[in-house]
């Protein structure tokens, strides 16, 4: 398969997903667990091209996804080194032509405020719900 | 928006749809229209992308796409001469990577027999619904 990187700039502004997920934690201080997340979904008819893109990247996992469907499939990068060192910068350097990239430069706002320290404070969480919610408002505006 | 041709496939294989028609007509010695289409669907927030591409390949038109709802547009090649010269031999020249070639190869198959003569016979009209037929064949048999 001849993936190379405008491919995968235009396949991910067809069907790549950045995703913030915030879950309760009794095990954090804050209470809360920030999990992000870069996803691309398919059927599984096309696994081998989940599987291509993550030899692409060279980081992340193929995996199903199931609340989607029996037969269906993700590409997913959670590791925040992964996303940190290779996901993001990837499309820093090679960037989205969709209004998916204002959910991105959201996704790398987050990105950065993580790797700023190892345990989040209150204050960080605040600013990443406060930046999860704009991720969602940036798209309705343009409606 | 620095559209390129593997972006252009990207944003196909997530986004673009290759379909065929086929409707009554009292007009045609077969009674039968074949109306095959190239189009890629997005939210008007995208209708910016869907002008650029157009602009891309040189032909089609931008349109709502009422079916779909309020705030989606389509482009859209129904053009035939635009289809048989430029459309085809794109995807030709830089393949699909996903399973959707197989529905563009029966796509070209449609095409080409449309190219050989002006009025289609019913033996083409017969072969081209065995090939429509066929296109949603190829996928359910990947399943």
């Amino acid at each position: 398969m001849k993936i190379n990187k405008n491919w995968i700039v235009g396949f991910t502004d067809g069907e790549g997903c950045f995703y913030v997920g915030i879950n309760k934690s009794d095990d954090l201080k804050t209470g809360y667990q920030v999990l992000p997340e870069f996803r691309i979904v398919q059927h599984k008819r096309d696994i081998k091209l989940l599987y291509a893109i993550k030899d692409f990247f060279g980081h992340g996992v193929v995996v199903p996804n199931k609340s989607s469907g029996p037969d269906i499939y993700e590409y997913r990068v959670r590791n925040f080194q992964s996303l940190y060192s290779v996901v993001v910068p990837f499309f820093e350097s090679n960037e989205l032509l969709t209004t998916k990239k204002f959910n991105f430069l959201r996704f790398r706002d987050i990105i950065l405020i993580m790797k700023r320290q190892e345990h989040l404070t209150e204050v960080d969480l605040n600013q990443i719900i406060e930046i999860t919610k704009k991720m969602n408002q940036d798209i309705r505006d343009l409606d």
